[in-house]
């Protein structure tokens, strides 16, 4: 078993060299690129489908969607008329930058101006691999427990944003939402904490505010790079 | 990056080695080992905490519950006076053979019938790493979605049960749950599935029922064997 620290650090080197050229490009092509990570059913897919709804058709929009098997979330989210790849992982437990690079390939990246990536359901490993997004965003439905940020403090500490979904549960399950909150604070004081629900469209303008505010900033710095 | 299939291949052939001789222990002392997986936030914890009010003080039970971070749920588990150690793991997304090894260096393992193993909240990776268990039991909560059993079948095919977790929150969400057992048989045709409220108690029962049924069979194999 002592092999395996070497091992996986040269993984991961080599995954954050990919990782690097991959956010270069995403940077010199004015993409903004986020890699949406949670464990598995908190939402991630759906908060997508909830996002393109609310995008206009001829937006510069597309999407990745890591799973171990199935091609049940690219199939929901082709539905928006945006291009969508789904990278079935096998038995892997996470998106690495290789994955996204070979993925890129069949599309034109100037072509875009926003690529949403929706990691494979997993808390864990999926913190640990850089795919050059610009942001990560970590989901925890209010069903998963106040305490997971101080359990999985890695991809909180890693993440720019919680979004916490399905908040019209909130009155079924006893969580305690601003002990929730104050963890993940705990864990990374200047996380943005979103919260929302799919299902009433509570705070899915929020959210959709924070995205803007995203796009415009690439959006300057394109402007400020052709001026 | 070539490198880690082998080693990966070395790091679970290893652990299948420790697994065997864990296993072996536990059928010589006639001990019943469950691994309970789930992603985070299903209700392992509630579920063991449920399960253990309903023992008599004087059962031989002990517990190992796993962790990145925090001693959270063994703190949960210790107030109902049975043996319980904590497994931090780190950075590590999985419980393995050796910790619980090292685990049991403090335990007389003669003195136990019964050790249940709450693995680290991840649906993907602690499927592939044994723990000498007679018995892997996944849990899937009612707001994870219908699809996770197709999407994350390699813990599916492994385990013997399913628990469907948090039936309370039914009404509330948009699950077809025919369709999750379903899509759980397909990937597993024989897995047994149990259905409950840890909140309502609802089908509690069943899954105590099913506990005292393995039980008993390793009991009468003690019975057997002093004869």
């Amino acid at each position: 078993m002592t092999t395996v620290v070497p091992v996986e650090k040269k993984v991961l080197h080599e995954n954050q060299r990919i990782a690097g050229e991959l956010r270069k490009r995403f940077e010199e092509q004015h993409v903004l690129c986020l890699n949406l990570i949670s464990a598995p059913g908190s939402g991630k897919t759906t908060l997508l489908e909830k996002t393109l709804n609310c995008f206009q058709k001829n937006e510069k929009v597309a999407l990745l969607t890591g799973d171990l098997q199935t091609e049940n979330d690219a199939r929901r989210l082709a539905v928006y008329g945006f291009p969508v790849q789904q990278i079935v992982t096998g038995s892997v437990c996470h998106l690495d930058g290789k994955m996204i690079e070979r993925a890129l390939e069949k599309w034109e990246l100037a072509a875009l101006d926003l690529l949403l990536i929706e990691n494979v359901g997993n808390l864990v490993c999926p913190s640990s691999y850089d795919l050059g997004e610009a942001a990560k965003i970590v989901l925890l439905s209010v069903t998963e427990g106040e305490d997971k940020p101080l359990k999985y403090p890695s991809i909180f500490v890693k993440s720019d944003v919680m979004v916490i979904t399905k908040i019209d549960l909130l009155p079924y399950v006893s969580l305690n939402l601003e002990r929730m909150k104050a963890n993940a604070r705990q864990v990374h004081p200047g996380i943005e904490i979103i919260e929302l629900s799919c299902k009433t469209g509570d705070g899915l303008d929020v959210w959709l505010a924070w995205l803007e505010r995203r796009r415009d900033s690439v959006r300057e710095r394109l402007l400020c790079a052709r001026s």
